[in-house]
């Protein structure tokens, strides 16, 4: 029922729907791409450390140290990061930063589905490239005709890595902003941190939710040219950051070493539970990222998915034309994975 | 220098200018409204509670337990409650939620000043009420043009709280919807929580910052009619609160005894320090709130405010031609009052 109190691209969107969040013993987690493995153990004596009574005071609106330290990992200036609430809130920034009201949002299809949820919200066209039969990214040489495009590379759900030398081409062509949205890139063989430390319209966004096992802290990252990333620190709300995650996400940020630990541990396992799929018979399709996107060779990836959550393994299923076919499988923990691999033997998926 | 790849709203923005957060110690903090007192002990006691390795784990993006526990303190169901980061994030969402692009934002002139600034990033008209001679809200009789008035009450810089009858009456006349902005309301002798929960267009938003201490920790909530508050939810991003701030706004909210204390002694302060203000000649306007906005008697109000930075003691001083006569004084522990008043008398203010 429409409200007249409420914006009517708002009125016209679905219900708020929160994805599948089981938290029970016994339930076996690959649904939403967290990392297995606990954070480094700075955080945890970072955490020790805190004092509650400071959190009587605002936090540090520049994140100022926070930045600084992104800064020297990425060999650039503090004035070329902003942090955020989570990457979702750097990608609300950079629609409110780049888009006037009748411009367009692009991004590949399938991809993130917030992008377009976020466009539809604010009432904004957007324009979709979609991706080849084996779900590689085709960025087109014409360039796209929208303001901002999110790339997300690798891509999710399907883990293609788009190469190097392709975005550079297509962010040289492109008249608007172009945002790669790197938050699974510590999981891949290579990265475009140098596109946005060299062009004047490519930021990249990164995330510690997903190598650094901070999901739940809320941290991300936009790394790109200065007057870009003052644009964004111009909409973004003063105090976005809070004390507590700008502490415990530089303890993080400084112990790079422990975040290559837990990712090569999570690739290894990938290359692993990658070759059980293709020998039961799934077509897996290459991963650079913390998971696997497959499609089932016996049954439809559907009742695959709805069988498992009736064994408790939840991983995710997309409906949709092309998405349906496949189920995305997070890399977990090795015990998890091999009781997936005995479900998916006793059901000959 | 404009930049074709940026909103021209944003590119016409000013700069972002973070507000003075001087930390070194022997500076006297009294300009950002914070609370002197540390927040409750059982927000440290769930600080050290708190396991690291549950941050590998998103967040609630529900928020449930703690929607419940505000739900229970304000009498009503969780579905009329949603929580943001800090209340700067219920702003955004309620001008992204009710307002279309040719609509505009309504509020008191002078109000808090981040109104404006978020209505025009989004190339948004402002519509202002002035307040009164003695800076009284006078809302007028036949409304304001507006689908979103924010109605900072008490209000900010001026500290006065507009009676819940006039604020009813208000909403009742108006087509838009109204939030109420509460922000100080722990600090007042009433508050209009049962509009929220009577009337199809009011909102309630209250923060954990002033009263609870708890600035460092961003945490805002909102309490209105299901549909409002439901729009809110489609468009805030999934995972706004992260799992930290959940757990330590529950453990505050859960303790309300504590928060009351501290209230009572910056209240105790707030008269005390108001007679003294009087005494030596300043115009002091009543305070609802945890700040005393006040003109000096003898000196102007800008020369006030740049002779007590000087000596290391900083209130807040809003340029502009009705404000600018006026200081705005947070109401800090006794020991930092009694030296602010020793400065005073110093510079025969």
């Amino acid at each position: 029922m429409n409200n007249s109190l409420i914006r009517a691209s708002v009125n016209a969107a679905p219900g708020y729907v929160p994805g599948e969040q089981p938290r029970d013993a016994g339930v076996i987690k690959l649904n939403t791409n967290e990392n297995p493995y606990p954070p480094s153990p700075a955080v945890r004596e970072a955490l020790a450390g805190l004092s509650a009574s400071s959190l009587r005071l605002y936090p540090d609106p520049m994140c100022k140290a926070l930045r600084e330290a992104i800064a020297r990992l990425h060999g650039c200036a503090p004035a070329n990061v902003i942090c955020g609430n989570g990457s979702d809130d750097l990608l609300t920034l950079c629609i409110s930063a780049f888009v006037e009201n009748d411009g367009a949002v692009g991004f590949l299809d399938p991809s993130y589905s917030l992008y377009p949820v976020m466009a539809r919200l604010r009432g904004l066209r957007t324009v979709s490239v979609e991706l080849g039969a084996r779900f590689e990214s085709r960025l087109p040489p014409e360039g796209v005709p929208c303001p901002l495009f999110f790339l997300t590379n690798p891509n999710a759900p399907t883990g293609y890595l788009c190469p190097k030398d392709e975005v550079r081409a297509f962010c040289r062509r492109q008249r608007g902003v172009v945002v790669i949205d790197e938050a699974y890139v510590d999981f891949a063989s290579g990265d475009c941190m140098e596109l946005a430390l060299g062009l004047d319209n490519a930021i990249c966004l990164r995330t510690l939710s997903k190598s650094h096992s901070l999901a739940g802290l809320r941290l991300g990252y936009a790394v790109g040219p200065e007057p870009l990333v003052n644009a964004l620190f111009k909409v973004k709300e003063s105090y976005n950051v809070d004390r507590i995650t700008q502490a415990l996400a530089l303890a993080a940020i400084s112990d790079p070493a422990s975040m290559r630990a837990g990712v090569e541990k999570v690739k290894a396992t990938r290359a692993r539970f990658s070759r059980i799929l293709s020998d039961m018979g799934f077509d897996v399709y290459p991963s650079e990222s913390n998971f696997i996107w497959a499609r089932p060779g016996a049954r439809p990836a559907g009742e695959v998915y709805r069988e498992l959550a009736r064994r408790r393994i939840y991983v995710r299923h997309f409906e949709g034309p092309r998405t349906g076919d496949c189920i995305r499988i997070t890399i977990g923990a090795d015990g998890d994975m091999d009781a997936l691999a005995a479900a998916l033997r006793d059901m000959r998926a």
